[in-house]
């Protein structure tokens, strides 16, 4: 593979979050009737969402979890203990409402948006599935490369574009999910190389591998890893895929160009906003980091973006499940600075 | 004070929650649409509410945040570096809609009830102010009890019967908040007698003491310490107050009775909270713990209530700011059990 394939595709222009902002936003949450610091990383929440909306208010009201599903050649190798066959499976369970991401986003008012990234089986067509789909699964790994430049580039595009598309239609608020039997291998390879860290840090249980599974994962996950060594993230994910971590990255640019907040999920979806990162460094200033996942790597994925989640509840689901518990403390703190007084207009009765 | 005091109010009747029936739960769990154990603490929490409210599903989508507001005469003392007219002009911003506790509200689906229940000024009528006003401010517990018996009981009194009203006309949660100048100085009493923890382990900067202020909130902490020796509960109430603080005591013993999950805020919800559960030791299965509060003291009251709270982001308002965010957890807990597929059905292609 070639450097210019770096330029197969570009990502959305992107305005760098002001940093100059933060201390004029700093000074008016510190205004705002409650003692200076009380509301302590709402605070600083709120200071990075103005910052990000300037001089627009922020705004969450209408929250989008964007689901993206795919499927990994990866599986092949037996980094799972699920077949692909259950990625369908959730799909068909997203759209009957009965998972867990649609119970939680029932209990946080979030709406839910299935899309079919790259499953490796023709889906039904239904009125709640965005069909997206750039190939049936990635292509395994440890054998060959997950996906062409051409189709990687249209993954990115793909989630870019649909990303653009939900906030042109009202969202406020872009929560990222995934759902795609073997996409902690794919998701330990893309984290190797673009922190990057040694590989067996970046490797683990995903959706709950016992010790003879996780000793096959890791042999398939080292023999993808031995079998390219690119760097660069776009090749990263041509060789490792999988279409919907690229779909997500691809999302992860498209929120970041309207200059609305992205909420990660865990592993897997910092895993994409490492991919976007490193694709477009100013889209890290519009990406907010839901929780901390028990997936081991997910910690190494955050310190890679220098980020420190909201939340820490020991979840490891995926789904989005953790970024929709996120969105709840995103808008309050765009309420914050959008709704409450000043502290000198209470003390002066001027209510 | 004699022993006979720790009758003067007889809590409502609490059925405990039955933790035979967690295994069951858990079970259940166990066989949602997800990988065992992949959503974490919100798991445990579902097992909780179901526990709580078996044979009934627990529900989530009316909650209710009630916020209670008094005046502590331990404010002469100079333990709060604002004055007692602030615990005013804060109700005045609960009922103009534009306090922090508002706004979180506003973003979580929350109703918010604020209640007079010591305020010190006559407060002007409004349609969302409650009047349960028991005397204007406490006595100053540096020199007299904070309240006399019948006073505390009816603190108590109200607090439960308006928790109970809430439950009856449909709250599915009550949150638990509170605003009154001083009453950080009332919880470190309160916390130092019931947990019981040394005095200088449960004082902090409260609003945000400076060192003479923290010197001069600490001198009149342990002046009123020194006053009496009160271990029981109850007369400890009446020693140290608030008025606040015993009818959300009330609401944790009224919502428990009707076995509603009670979510608790930071440190002097917690107090609160350790005052109902040491009245009535079963109240302690309906209790929620929402945050770990940046206030000195609160994790030694989450200690002796053996209370690991859900969220973790250095807040330290109070007004049930912390609670609020955590509606959303248990909204989604219950949902877990009430809304998503077993893992059998999905993978069987039942939905």
């Amino acid at each position: 593979m070639q450097t210019d394939t770096l330029v197969a595709w570009q990502a959305p222009p992107i305005m760098p979050v002001d940093r100059a902002l933060r201390a004029a936003l700093r000074a008016r949450v510190d205004g705002k009737a409650k003692p200076p610091g009380s509301l302590g990383r709402i605070e600083h929440l709120a200071v990075e969402l103005g910052a990000m909306r300037h001089p627009a208010p922020p705004r969450g009201d209408n929250a989008v979890l964007m689901v993206f599903a795919g499927d990994h050649g990866l599986t092949e190798e037996g980094v799972s203990q699920y077949p692909s066959a259950v990625t369908v499976a959730m799909v068909m369970t997203y759209l009957a409402g009965r998972a867990c991401a649609n119970a939680f986003a029932a209990a946080t008012h979030v709406d839910v948006r299935v899309i079919d990234a790259g499953v490796a089986a023709d889906l039904p067509a239904h009125p709640d599935l965005i069909d997206a789909k750039v190939r049936k699964g990635t292509g395994n790994a440890a054998c060959e490369p997950a996906m062409t430049i051409a189709q990687a580039a249209l993954a990115l595009a793909r989630g870019s574009e649909l990303a653009i598309a939900e906030i042109k239609a009202g969202a406020d608020i872009i929560a990222l999910g995934e759902m795609g039997i073997g996409n902690t291998a794919s998701s330990s390879l893309l984290l190797h190389r673009l922190a990057p860290a040694p590989l067996d840090h970046c490797i683990g249980v995903g959706a709950g591998q016992d010790a003879p599974g996780l000793a096959k994962k890791r042999a398939a996950i080292e023999k993808a890893a031995a079998r390219s060594d690119a760097t660069a993230p776009f090749e990263v994910l041509c060789e490792f895929g999988g279409l919907e971590i690229a779909m997500m990255a691809g999302a992860v640019l498209g929120a970041a160009s309207q200059r609305r907040p992205v909420i990660i999920d865990g592993f897997i979806a910092t895993a994409a906003a490492l991919l976007a990162v490193r694709l477009a460094p100013d889209a890290r200033g519009y990406c907010v980091f839901a929780h901390r996942s028990a997936e081991r790597g997910h910690s190494l994925a955050l310190e890679a973006l220098q980020a420190s989640p909201l939340l820490d509840l020991d979840m490891r689901l995926g789904e989005g499940t953790g970024a929709i518990l996120a969105v709840p403390l995103v808008r309050a703190a765009s309420r914050l600075l959008t709704d409450v007084a000043d502290l000198s207009d209470v003390l002066a009765g001027k209510l």
